[in-house]
């Protein structure tokens, strides 16, 4: 048995994200029906987490395995030519029976980008955002998140896990040209936590006493009390670290 | 009378190039246009210099007179608003009444971008390039192109211009991550020259007695030596210098 371990990029424009569902284009799906033409066999494709609607990806990991023998170079090749311009096997190598990528995943990283000029090559990536950002105090206010903390403030309700603590190792914001990206590297994620916590720190940087409303906003572990969710166009997941 | 400078970025694949034609989608017809709707007024938008269908511009220069007093920022803002979402103002000015974009440029340069791996976020800005590429040896042989050179051999034939003869200041290839990337600055360019010199020097690399080959293309003063164009989607109008 082969255990193939695929790092992927992705548009994540047109697909109602990662995972597949019913009646719905997912990438999960269209890599899922790439391998079948290729290898005439139904694999599991494991993604190492769900990527909402919208979202993108410049490093996704996802591993399955397979009865079939491979050159994997030849396949990545070929799977490459198969898959849609909007999905990209950047990476591929033959990895230990028991690798898991969702299991073994150490750490995620995603980058959020917010655009201040309107920009035909960021109009798709970015949130166009005519406020004014002050990087140093949100990234103070970032600093508190760093750490253990209950994020159930900042998943959507439907969230279906017993425990809603995640370990955040970065959280920072910097400026590069007309772009601001932040980029948080946690464990693991809530549904819906990266955009919640983007629209949160924007909103409650410009308040008074904003560290201690992040604070309280965190104690009170109820998702009503958090800021609006960013759009989905801004977030990519970057990297996932085994 | 008003003279107002624009720096402009575009997505060029869905234009049929920078210049108004009949029966067709252009840049200079998209902003005149929307021009004309905020200032009820028929202006002359003189570009920097043309782009082919399909190439994009990260620093495109216009000027254009009106009658208007005009808040330059608000009609900045305004202009993004009309204009479609691959065409973008990204600085505005009030110039003297002799600036003009074109006549007074000094330096143009362009870049073209190359990318070993299929990525969904390129793919519309890149060539896809399987081949090896040896950047030092390209580097060798841009180093023939720097000063004057008359560059008939590449370029379209149609080209009405007395004078072929084009100063080239730079012409630099560089590795950035899965992209190579070609940058040259000349004072001027003929029609279809960079892709065509992109081409041609992709080509020539390969060869033995690479130089002495490049050096008699020039000399033959014929575009039938050349190699083929490299594809539109490849190249930006990246700056023109006043």
């Amino acid at each position: 048995m082969n255990n193939i371990k695929l790092t992927l990029q992705y548009d994540g424009a047109n697909f109602a994200g990662w995972q597949i569902q019913k009646n719905a284009v997912t990438i999960q799906q269209k890599i899922t029906d790439a391998i079948k033409v290729l290898l005439k066999e139904d694999v599991n494709v494991i993604g190492s987490g769900r990527t909402d609607s919208g979202v993108h990806a410049f490093g996704q990991v996802a591993n399955f395995k397979t009865e079939s023998a491979l050159d994997i170079y030849r396949f990545q090749h070929s799977l490459n030519s198969i898959l849609p311009q909007d999905i990209s096997i950047k990476d591929i190598s033959l990895v230990d029976e028991n690798f898991h990528s969702r299991f073994d995943a150490k750490k995620r990283s995603y980058i959020y980008i917010l655009s201040f000029k309107k920009s035909p090559f960021f109009n798709n990536y970015s949130w166009l955002y005519h406020n004014k950002i002050n990087i140093e105090g949100l990234n103070k206010l970032s600093n508190i998140l760093i750490g253990t903390h209950d994020f159930t403030s900042f998943s959507k309700k439907n969230t279906e896990v017993d425990n809603k603590n995640c370990i955040i190792y970065s959280a920072k914001w910097r400026v590069s040209g007309d772009l601001v990206i932040f980029m948080i590297e946690a464990n693991r994620y809530l549904h819906g936590m990266v955009r919640t916590t983007v629209g949160t720190l924007l909103k409650l940087e410009k308040e008074k006493n904003s560290k201690k409303l992040l604070i309280e906003i965190l104690d009170q572990k109820n998702r009503e009390v958090a800021g609006e969710a960013a759009p989905a166009k801004g977030l990519f997941l970057y990297k996932v670290k085994y």
